[in-house]
């Protein structure tokens, strides 16, 4: 079969053309193919700029994944920042640094996942750059978003009294990751929901845009980190504290499977474990639960409250199932743990 | 001494922080440390998007360079990529992919670098993102920049009988990469300017904005793949043909004495070196010899002549000292090669 080293990088460089959507809408001056991509903003937009590298080993492994699975994935991961600020995806450049080895048919299919998770979300890949020298493929996505001016919601906003919510449910993504360590592809049927989280992340690009017209979210953040990390990233930010209730996460159902095989319980995996793309965001005190049922009857993903901001002197709290107070570490998933 | 595994992504989040400047322009309405940074673009201008990735051992190694330097020279591959368009770099975002035995002090002036690139062209780091995960270093910038309307200088505007010039010297780079290969660091002093040249390469951003503000430019691109495999670009994507003189390359006077020690001649590595970041751009024949002794005098760099565009059926052609035609063959500098 041959592989990219085979074939050069003006060679790939047609490739990603000939996958590439020919139209590009009338904002995309310039494309992919010159030295830069050429845009032209709207007015009365502010821009969204963001960027995420993933890793071979670190963040995937080939092993459990399909090309065309991980291209969308790198993608959404990029649009989850664009949807944590409430904005719109737009553009976005590919980085990619590949291993000799890699076969081209493999190229094809993950350009071609990158490309229909943009367009899922009427966004234009404009350009990118191709590099060899790592035996691990390197996948880094810039990503353009746009939003209204004033709309944007920043981590940095929330105050004492918010309330806190979270969309979907915890912990999925990270559960996913750890059945996929321990079993690779040759994983129990039950723990097929956790690996599909991990595999196929939803971004909330349409809770992030909804949260950024109805103006009811104080701050908003993606859970990358895992929510104790993500959490505290909010809290530093904002200058405020936060109780959350153990006995209102909306912890993934799948992970009691997991629980016996990994030393973590459930609810522990949920709060500290990464690779989690739902979106946590703030509201003042004065939103209604009819608000809230209101937007969840707008949006395709269930909206929990977790718990609420409070002064920054209280600290960061777990409250467990018998009211007991535990210091809520914000361990968070670092990726040089 | 402390290395990057030592101590984490957050705190190396907040070492970058320190080191950024703190007061950003009134268009950054949000820096590094929210999910995406947010700018507001001004009316009447286009953004260019760029992005490259650079990988220790293929692009640089780190016993020839030091941190500092190499954070600028990061900077000034992609601000090259600006100015080839014309443009006025603006943004940046930084990934890095840090090998767990990198020293903190070596992260700091990485990024010191960086900033002060930068900041010599008036443009800032708004954003990025690190990992581990790789046993090389790996830098991808992906840079903003904005040009008027209509101002743009691609690839693909130049005509028959066009004449086509360069900024400074060539090869310079390349043979600053091939003497380091060689000697490393011990190298002999008279290679000194090739090596600063691959070191401290000098992007053209004056020169392109120049270039764009008079319109005489029918094409512009940076000679970062080497003069052969970039002016094939610009006739494949203009659909032209193109003669460039060999005595006229101002091949770059050190490379003398390295041909002594590879097995090419100075106007070959010239010709086909990569690693260089002067511009070839094309002007119609109108523009006269006064308006380039004009543009000479306004620049802090020479430009020099050194073919024509012709028809595409002539194809490419190297005319030697004594008149003969070579074919010219776009071999250009790929790195999968």
């Amino acid at each position: 079969m041959k592989k990219v080293s085979d074939i050069g990088e003006f060679d790939l460089i047609a490739r990603i053309e000939s996958i590439l959507p020919k139209e590009l809408p009338s904002d995309i001056l310039i494309g992919p193919g010159d030295d830069t991509a050429v845009v032209l903003p709207d007015m009365d937009i502010v821009q969204l700029l963001t960027t995420d590298m993933q890793v071979e080993n670190r963040h995937f492994k080939l092993e459990w994944i399909r090309p065309y699975s991980l291209g969308k994935r790198v993608i959404s991961v990029n649009l989850s920042d664009i949807a944590a600020m409430g904005g719109n995806p737009a553009y976005a450049l590919v980085s990619l640094c590949l291993p000799d080895h890699l076969t081209v048919e493999f190229f094809d299919q993950l350009i071609k996942g990158m490309r229909d998770q943009m367009s899922a979300h009427d966004a234009h890949i404009v350009g990118g750059n191709l590099s060899g020298g790592s035996d691990k493929l390197i996948v880094d996505i810039t990503m353009i978003g746009t939003a209204q001016l004033g709309q944007t919601i920043t981590r940095s906003s929330s105050k004492p009294g918010d309330r806190i919510f979270v969309t979907g449910s915890l912990g999925g993504g990270f559960g996913g990751f750890k059945v996929l360590e321990k079993f690779g592809l040759l994983y129990p049927d039950n723990f097929a929901p956790l690996v599909e989280s991990y595999i196929k992340p939803i971004p909330r690009v349409s809770v992030g845009r909804e949260l950024a017209r109805s103006g009811i979210a104080t701050s908003m953040i993606d859970l990358s980190d895992g929510l104790s990390g993500d959490l505290r990233h909010i809290t530093d930010m904002s200058q405020v504290g936060a109780e959350i209730h153990l006995s209102k996460l909306p912890v993934h159902p799948a992970l009691n499977n997991l629980a016996a095989l990994t030393s973590s319980l459930p609810y522990e995996m949920a709060l500290h474990g990464g690779d989690g793309y739902e979106l946590l965001f703030t509201t003042s005190s004065d939103v209604s639960d009819d608000d809230i049922r209101e937007l969840n009857a707008r949006v395709d993903v269930k909206v929990t409250e977790i718990g609420r901001i409070t002064d920054k002197e209280n600290g960061l709290w777990l409250i467990g199932e018998e009211e007991e107070r535990i210091a809520l570490e914000g361990k968070g998933w670092d990726h040089f743990g």
